[in-house]
């Protein structure tokens, strides 16, 4: 008997923990809208949730899309989100080589240098690695390379194998890196989703425990997995690249699976604490 | 008693293997010659092998020199070898595409494309990676990928690291082959050195058991390990990038370890019973 009720207390109480939110961290393309097109309610959805109080974190994976670019399109969009509330894995990069003091030999595309300024880049101890197909040439990886054999620090935004184009699929950053990580024998820090540390830094600031945070996104692996394998809860959303049976690709399961964003955050609202 | 006179029967018949000799497998930059110089001694020393009646193969990993490049500079080091002799780390590759029918995209310097003359590339099913600094753009590298992905085989004409330049190291094949095995998830078949497939390629024509086989060159890891690995015998010199202790630095140790190549030489014909 004693057992049993010390059984139903553990479930109470991680019922109770669940159902207490203080961040919500929101994916973008595919969640929010595709393209240059709202996902229908997105807008109003938003609203509903930044008013009930609880802090939010726009969060994606991109390694040539400028945080001023991303706020624009969300802002022409008609979503009411702060520049400062966007944590993109070039922020995550910055925060890092600001953290370890490093200055970086920048392999990212010409758009994505913006969001390094200020950062020095003189006598450079560290090497970031984004989509950078007008860097990946010969001469720009041995400068890389040669940095790396002096035992410069190898940061790789993130390491997708490819990614879609619309003449077919095209090579990632991730070959790159993983050229690199070959010549070198030295492994990559990667700081885009899934990587915890990207979760962890996108809240910091809030103060939140790991299991107050939900991520809400389309990709099972990288917003939603990658959020709980940290603590956080995930909410898999079945827009974008969402395909039929996603959510069973991934151990533990989805905290929630919603048909879209508008859908999520009606979950949180009714069946969360919010704080 | 039994089971002693068994244990010598072996021990002498292994004996014997070794020092039967058939087919002698030899590398050329750092064991004949360094750059323009002979290996004082070496062109003789290969005369007096020649006359002992064993077959010769002349092997080396190149990725940019065709075979027609090296035999001038042995020919003009006074070195009397037949440019059929020679088989290169290009000859094992095309050999392959040869025997599966592959037509290849050819990722090669373009000194090096003579040695595919009359291989067909129309159409290809097939990406070979030496080192080819102008075709490590990400066009180049992404045409790659789009062939891997409709199921080519992906061939490296080696998979090195790096190599010394006049200027510091430089990046080899290896890289960026690494960057197509892990965009495509697909291993590359690699045809140069240290492979078994190249030293029995090497010498196939002949018909001799591995074991009658000997190749001698400064390389521990490519030369003598790679073909003792495949049951051949390895014979290891002092001279080109041979370092200190090399010789220690491989299993089972080298059959034998010689000064330089007129030293290897003698051993052989002193020591080995020639056929």
């Amino acid at each position: 008997m004693k057992r049993l009720l010390a059984e139903v207390g553990r479930v109470l109480e991680v019922k109770m923990e669940k159902e207490t939110i203080k961040c919500v961290l929101v994916d973008l393309s595919g969640t929010l809208h595709i393209d240059d097109e709202e996902i229908p309610g997105s807008v109003k959805a938003l609203e509903r949730l930044r008013g009930s109080g609880v802090h939010l974190k726009f969060v994606t994976n991109t390694t040539k899309e400028s945080k001023r670019v991303l706020h624009e399109r969300l802002h022409k969009l008609g979503f009411a989100v702060g520049s400062e509330e966007i944590f993109t894995s070039l922020t995550a990069a910055r925060k890092l080589l600001e953290e370890k003091q490093l200055r970086p030999l920048l392999l990212v595309d010409d758009k994505a240098v913006e969001d390094f300024e200020g950062v020095g880049v003189d006598d450079p101890n560290a090497v970031v690695v984004g989509l950078a197909p007008d860097k990946f040439g010969y001469n720009f990886m041995n400068e890389a390379f040669s940095l790396l054999q002096k035992g410069a620090s190898l940061i790789a935004i993130h390491k997708a194998r490819y990614y879609k184009r619309k003449d077919g699929l095209a090579l990632g950053p991730g070959p790159f890196v993983a050229a690199l990580e070959y010549a070198t024998g030295q492994k990559a820090e990667v700081v885009g989703k899934p990587q915890g540390s990207f979760f962890h830094s996108a809240v910091r600031e809030f103060s939140c425990a790991p299991q107050q945070c939900v991520m809400i996104g389309d990709d099972a692996r990288d917003d939603v997995a990658g959020a709980q394998n940290c603590g956080m809860k995930g909410i898999l959303v079945r827009t974008g690249k969402y395909r039929q049976g996603d959510e069973s690709s991934i151990t533990p399961p989805a905290f929630h699976v919603a048909n879209d964003f508008p859908a999520a955050v009606d979950y949180i609202l009714s069946s969360c604490s919010l704080e």
